[in-house]
């Protein structure tokens, strides 16, 4: 069983997103209301950036649930950094547990499943649930520094530079002015799946796979079918990847192109030189902006997000091994 | 409120332990029947190494509770190298669900609070807890590969090579010889605590305060005296940290230094070029080889386990910033 059933649906109270120049000049700019327009949001270095925008999304989610940072019981948060730097920095300042948790880019579902077992079990009331990542401390961890201007491979997708995070709590969002409150009812901790891909630069096949096994151990675990949900997104596959999974899911008689959507097809259009957004805050920025309000607003009332990350490092792809993938997946429904 | 209560009190089930030469020839040595005398356990790198230990340690815990993988819901895992490798590629072959977590050398202890949060709440039956760490790897990737030959600072602690897991389960131990059935009563998650101290080579120091911090916390919010405890047992402060600790805890009134031991302690003794063990091998290794069999026996009745974690990375260190550390507690009682 890779299943977990909240019977008590733990409820998003409010979410906060932050964003970079390209994000906000995207398909889904008018949804990202918070954005800066220089590199480095004012800082010194990328890393720097990337912790003040993960610390800003918190601090938004917070403002935005009526919370004080001792209202929350525990910031749950991870991101693609060495040693997860951008979290245990953001965290500093606060005064609140933190626990740090790692799934690459699927870390914005598997803080989600965390903060949903820790208020849906009673042990805590309110958890921060938030991760983030930035195009250029990426580009120059895992692949090339940005100064060498290396050509980018046909495959390769663009790292979004952004950061999400949502209040999860044992109680409910307000509804002021009629808007729904989403609740979490569900969601599936994924496996590691590895077909063997090696190239790093295209990580929305290696990811794909993933994403189908998640999907349908959920699927048969809660004994529903793929068309349940208005929405079936995964966090960063990409346009390639997307279009392997909907193969993947045909060769299982599971189609769901038509409710199929994917964080990083959102936020970028298809360029020659980018096949989509990627990065923990892909899936973060996108779900806590765009997809809450959609939610919010009861056009979407059942979703199932699955977020997948590449497990890899630079020193697994230097030491030739392949990439073990993983797919975490969490319902945000309207009941 | 950082502390959560474990109502349906989770066993631990069985452990696994794995070792190198220097832990084996330690003051530990005879607790740890499964070594291995070369320095790569038969793999051509460090980080394979790892990785085999991890899964070694794994596979001995789930053999000693008389499961296989198939019973087994989630593996928590987390370790010291970049994006944890060691973790994903460890996993890669179980059938069963992972969710990374990390907390440097604190993460033994974060896997238990996962692991006894899931189990307790009635998600999960069965979890795996577990971590690792390799001298090697660790000193190659924080600070000098070893073919350098480089002098080693009067702070510093060694790495150990070693991996631990324990079997966390809403089921108790059996308890064929009269042994006792060791449960998780409680455990607090730990705030990020920085008193500015920028020595990669003096962790001890660093993490001193985060485990004074948590140990209060989790006092205070469970009601009870230091010397409810038979012991107070702390990862890897070694001889330094663990005397720093002892003054910080006289400071506020509360003397632990009559129940106080650190595994960093227990595994090596102190000689010049070595201040006490650490890395996440460190606590995993000693709680679930020498204080199970004491928790088992009936030697130790209430352990309060309390893994400490310094949260840098060398990116964190090359830009001048100080180390952020962090501390998770949890209760492991016989009833």
């Amino acid at each position: 069983m890779q299943t977990v059933f909240f019977e008590n649906r733990p409820g998003i109270l409010a979410t906060g997103t932050i964003v970079g120049r390209a994000e906000k000049s995207g398909p889904l700019g008018k949804h990202f209301p918070v954005w800066f327009e220089d590199d480095k949001f004012g800082e010194k270095t990328f890393e720097l950036c990337e912790r003040k925008m993960l610390h800003n999304a918190i601090t938004q989610a917070l403002e935005h649930a009526g919370l004080e940072s001792e209202d929350i019981d525990i910031v749950l948060s991870g991101d693609l950094m060495n040693q997860l730097i951008s979290s245990n920095y953001a965290v500093r300042g606060l005064d609140c547990a933190f626990a740090g948790v790692y799934g690459a880019c699927s870390t914005m579902a598997e803080t989600l499943l965390f903060g949903g077992i820790l208020t849906d079990g009673g042990h805590f009331r309110n958890a921060v649930c938030c991760t983030a990542s930035h195009f250029a401390s990426v580009e120059r961890l895992f692949r090339f520094p940005l100064e060498l201007g290396t050509q980018r491979t046909p495959t390769c997708q663009w790292t979004v530079t952004g950061a999400g995070a949502l209040v999860v709590s044992r109680d409910r969002a307000g509804s002021a002015k009629g808007e729904k409150k989403p609740v979490l009812t569900c969601g599936t901790f994924g496996k590691v799946v590895d077909y063997g891909v090696t190239d790093a630069n295209n990580m929305g096949a290696a990811m794909a796979p993933a994403a189908r096994d998640t999907i349908l151990a959920h699927l048969k675990e809660r004994g529903v079918e793929a068309d349940y949900y208005d929405m079936i997104l995964t966090g960063d596959l990409g346009y390639l990847g997307s279009s392997i999974l909907n193969d993947l899911m045909n060769e299982k008689s599971c189609p769901i192109d038509k409710i199929h959507s994917d964080c990083g097809m959102l936020i970028y259009e298809q360029v020659h030189d980018c096949r989509g957004g990627s990065g923990a805050g892909c899936s973060a920025s996108v779900l806590s902006s765009y997809i809450w309000q959609q939610l919010r607003k009861g056009k979407l009332n059942r979703v199932l997000f699955v977020a997948t990350g590449a497990l890899l490092s630079t020193v697994s792809v230097q030491q030739k091994d392949s990439i073990p993938c993983i797919a975490h997946a969490v319902a945000i429904e309207n009941l």
